[in-house]
């Protein structure tokens, strides 16, 4: 039988991660196939955290499944083929675990596609195992919790779905962990801003969006302390005009997100501030301002730009 | 709670209208929505046999989620916008329940999605009853197994999955039918083309597919008894060219397929009749010729064609 590669998105985040790992254990021991996790990029520090604490090792990198004589892959926490491996135009897709919308996505077979609005895909994930009563092995429960605490920030993302309270619980008591004590251990390993560089910074975890004719820059870095950041305010700024010349963004918005309080500062640079400042109804001073309570780029900070720079 | 519409494709088979049917009836038992199920053209007989024989009405028809004052739906059977309502692309599509391959399809949000490669949508909402422990009722057994009997040509096609034998046999069971009895009655009832014109029997369940830059017509009906199809052929040839030059197809290809002995009677006319023969390796004499063993469009028809075409 031929091997399958199982792996998350580009630049992958503690719940690619943890949804490959897991998702590739389970095809071998639920159904008996040869399915290996792989990454397409470097872990991160968080992800390296959570990796280390449950003793587990890192899947190798790879960037080309054809090089790896291989031709089936399992897609987790993401669909869109720009976000996947480079050749994944001439693969065969047997399966998609994932929690995102669907586009530039398509196939030339049926297959397995388990998409729900959810928290995390690896909250998918576990629900899969539960059903086809597979013991989940205490490290990979670990894994799972910290995809699940990482993509909802300790469940306080309003990305967070009902069932992801239970799924925590049930995922902290297989592990072995204390859920708030572990989960904000594994946050704070992200929170590691210092040992990064300005150009670093801005683009941990950016993402480029398409707003009425212009592209908008809207990354996101997670802290226990905004004032630390903002000490860099002058470096940061360089390095945001820096980027908007060399890719032609219209505007770049920074979401500093405070992980243990839930709110976030946006720091703003670019052509249509007025739009920005439409978006949340506030005024930057000294090109920043504060956003209680938002700590979703996804639900609570690209609508409200989407439409304002629709008017 | 604003209503929502779930619907099969356009040009609704059995299985499109039972997968609706039944997925609407286990929204509002098993998660209290307000979901109608709504067909996007006429029942045809065979679907209008299942309907009468379980006692149930036929969903009215619509073809504007928008004119109903609806923006939220549900796809089952399909994915491909080309196959849904009108207005799909200004819709909010809140789930998928398909066994197709996924192509012209993407959502601004996520979605509850579930896609398996089996043999009919029909078998996919019968294991979400049984997931959520919803009772199912009589009628709505019956209509399921009508929808996977009628895609899976009473589970002989190539596209049956082995999980798919069980679901029949539950779902007789449920309905109270005998499952070679009921079934064998369904596709007869689907084969009254003695009825129909020319032209509406070439059209009954056709598509159209891009083979290396030619439009290939592939069309398909279903009969107890080819000799019966083939006495009509001079006014079938007379429908396909006239079809042929109306729409620029290179080629048409009508499977006549024997349901009781699963065989097939391939009639072909166009320009590249070598290149059909050659993806069956036979020789068409008068224009036709026999296939053995052939009944699915999907898997025993098209892929062939494709390779062929592209020699």
């Amino acid at each position: 039988m031929s091997k399958i590669l199982v792996f998350g998105h580009q630049n992958p985040d503690t719940d690619a991660t943890a949804s490959s790992y897991a998702w590739a254990h389970l095809e071998r021991e639920a159904f008996g196939r040869d399915a290996e996790a792989v990454l397409l990029g470097e872990p991160n520090e968080e992800t390296a955290f959570a990796l280390a604490h449950f003793g587990l090792e890192a899947p190798r990198l790879v960037t080309s499944a054809k090089a790896e004589g291989v031709s089936q892959v399992i897609l987790t926490d993401h669909n869109e083929f720009q976000q996947s491996i480079e050749d994944i135009r001439d693969l065969d897709v047997l399966a998609v675990v994932d929690h995102h919308r669907v586009a530039n996505f398509e196939t030339a077979n049926p297959l397995y596609m388990r998409l729900e609005p959810v928290g995390s895909a690896s909250s998918i994930v576990y629900r899969a195992y539960k059903e086809t009563g597979t013991p989940i092995p205490q490290a990979i429960a670990g894994l799972l919790l910290s995809g699940l605490v990482s993509d909802t920030l300790l469940l306080k993302s309003p990305t967070t779905h009902d069932s992801d309270h239970a799924v925590a619980s049930e995922l902290a008591s297989l592990a072995g962990v204390d859920l708030e004590e572990y989960g904000l251990a594994l946050l704070k390993a992200g929170t590691n801003l210092a040992s990064k560089s300005a150009d670093e910074l801005i683009d941990i975890d950016a993402k480029t969006f398409a707003l009425n004719g212009h592209d908008v820059r809207v990354a996101q870095v997670n802290t226990v302390d905004i004032a630390e950041v903002l000490d860099r305010q002058e470096e940061i700024e360089a390095a945001i005009s820096a980027a908007i010349v060399e890719n032609g963004y219209s505007d770049f918005v920074l979401m500093i997100t405070d992980i243990v309080n839930s709110n976030s500062e946006i720091l703003a640079l670019g052509s249509n501030i007025d739009k920005v400042e439409a978006a949340f109804n506030f005024k930057l001073e000294n090109n920043h301002a504060f956003l209680p309570g938002a700590v979703s780029r996804k639900k609570q900070v690209v609508p409200q730009l989407t439409e304002s720079f629709e008017n």
